[in-house]
């Protein structure tokens, strides 16, 4: 290896400001460490997160700020003292998580996603300092322990949106009980939400599509849902679906946007009402106690990577399939899909492919 | 039987303005159903409820207001189509209930104490309109479902306070996972904490008491508590406790009690913290939903006659006992009772014994 200084390749946003034309760029990659792999990106999901950070709206990121952090690539590179089995050439993803501690009771307890000393996959700082970047990249380098094989049966651009959304909803639905005899209801039917009725139906509950209006009803029912609510055209549903739910799981942006005068007396005693959305820390919640008489309330997080992988297995078991539009990446598409994602012009997920086209260059 | 109107002798207040001084009185009773039980009441626990409802905190409730609903007594007459296997002489007790559908889907299931149906067993008037009266009286009567066999080892004085005060604490400890290698919180250590202490260390958890001061360390101690907590006295007790605990029961007046930027901190992922309190209907909480990523929080209401059941079998296999200032009752007692309510004074419950003396004549 020559003693030049690696970089990758990648399209970042600059400045916030213009966050919309985000520019190709070369950055240095983190040091590389004896657990570390590099993965050559083969494909990458567009998830609302990249909108938030991209825009600046999770405050001012170090540029160049490379977004994305549903990755899907071939194992190039292993560090010296990898243990997990990987080899050169596997097909593997990672999600939005690229570091924690490993050594935490949360760690060793399939809770790494909860660690203290957390690192998002880009716009947040390693312990040393260099800050995360993410899947809008020729290669990523991460540890190990983040790197997932996939299933041979998935194809790449579905997979991508796997890794972060689909695990997002997930693992809400498999801790709070998702299953045969439970009515599930999935709450905001976006990109995560059109996950979370594939998933709840593949796991055996009564599946209820819960949005504001019918719009996405034929698309609900096709995705799995057995029922459909439209909240605003039934004004009344807190009455008429009075003591239903096991579990709703909101796929809004927070608990804020819940109606506590109303969700909560949809819900069965000891019934759990879940938001997926990890909330500003300086949010405030007002809600009417009285709601929870019952009922808990509670944000989920990212789950683990043990849950990854038992995600991927009931993907590929079941031959599930989550909806899809490809985009080849390049500086115009991530443009053009950025404008697409601020409209919520997506059903239901994009996933940027063709890297070879964009970085072989 | 005469035709004379049939009349039960009661303690009750007459005024919420002057509920300190409650006077002897005489009401009708309900009219007597076919699976209904009357029976002869021998002592009756003194909850803070009864403080509640007595001074009108409550709204204005019906007067005579008779108040008490942990009662303990001998069942002296049964409905003709009594089903539930009672006789006539049984020893029995009922709780905060006296009334639901039994038809329900909650009812149905063991949890007729969520019942959109629900009566008190004072202060609440049955669908007939008949205000419910409780247990500061000579007799009682109610339904038979509400009826509970007390075990023979467990002593009417102190039997007398778990059918509401115990049920109460006994309900969110159960249903949470109260258990063996569980490390569970009891926040606030009054009447229904120190019962708390007693069952969570019975059920086999690790047990924090957690209070303001050190003022009942040696109580929580003896109690069963293994570890005592001081907030006031340890102001980071939210960061020398962080991931500690899997449940924490709050047995303060409300959720708002609790500081959320603190105790969301000593949870273990998917920790539970359960308020036992039932909030007011417009009570307003603010907390930053931050705080519940991984952790939720609810209410929890009394527990149903299937959970009074388990609790009393628990406490008369382990032979448990709770810690009882008994006091005759008599209109002077409740007075004096009343007043030291007010105040606190009391470790940990008080009940009202030697009922044959103030109502034989």
């Amino acid at each position: 290896m020559s003693n030049e200084k690696e970089m990758f390749k990648g399209i970042g946003v600059l400045d916030h400001k213009d966050w919309k034309n985000p520019q190709r760029v070369e950055f240095p990659p983190k040091p590389f460490h004896d657990r570390d792999v590099d993965i050559k990106i083969e494909c990458c999901g567009v998830c609302g997160s990249d909108i938030h950070a991209a825009s600046g709206h999770w405050g001012d990121i170090e540029k160049p700020l490379i977004v994305g952090h549903e990755i899907i690539g071939t194992v190039v590179k292993l560090g010296s003292k990898c243990e997990n089995g990987l080899k050169l050439g596997d097909r593997v993803g990672m999600g939005a998580q690229c570091y924690s501690c490993l050594k935490c009771d949360r760690c060793l307890n399939n809770n790494e996603s909860y660690c203290q000393h957390f690192v998002t996959t880009y716009g947040m700082n390693y312990p040393d300092g260099y800050a995360s970047k993410g899947g809008y990249a020729e290669f990523v380098r991460v540890h190990e322990h983040f790197v997932i094989p996939i299933p041979e049966n998935i194809p790449s651009h579905l997979a991508a949106p796997l890794m972060c959304g689909g695990n997002t909803i997930f693992s809400p639905l498999t801790r709070n009980g998702c299953g045969p005899g439970k009515k599930v209801g999935i709450m905001g039917i976006g990109g995560i939400g059109h996950m979370g009725l594939i998933f709840a139906n593949a796991l055996g509950a009564e599946v209820y599509a819960i949005s504001r209006t019918s719009k996405k009803r034929e698309d609900a029912k096709k995705l799995g849902a057995h029922h459909f609510i439209a909240t605003k055209e039934e004004p009344d549903w807190g009455t008429k679906y009075f003591d239903t739910f096991d579990l709703i799981v909101v796929c809004a942006s927070s608990l804020s946007d819940i109606d506590f005068n109303v969700v909560p007396k949809t819900m069965k005693i000891g019934g759990k009402i879940v938001s997926i959305c990890v909330p500003d820390e300086n949010e405030v919640l007002a809600l009417k106690p009285f709601g929870l008489l019952g009922v808990s309330i509670s944000n989920s997080h990212l789950g683990s990577v043990a849950e990854i992988k038992q995600m991927l297995k009931l993907v590929s078991e079941k031959n599930l399939k989550i909806w899809v539009e490809t985009v080849p990446i390049s500086v115009e598409n991530v443009h053009k899909v950025f404008q697409r994602m601020e409209k919520g012009d997506v059903r239901y997920r994009f996933t940027f492919t063709d890297y070879d086209k964009e970085f072989s260059d």
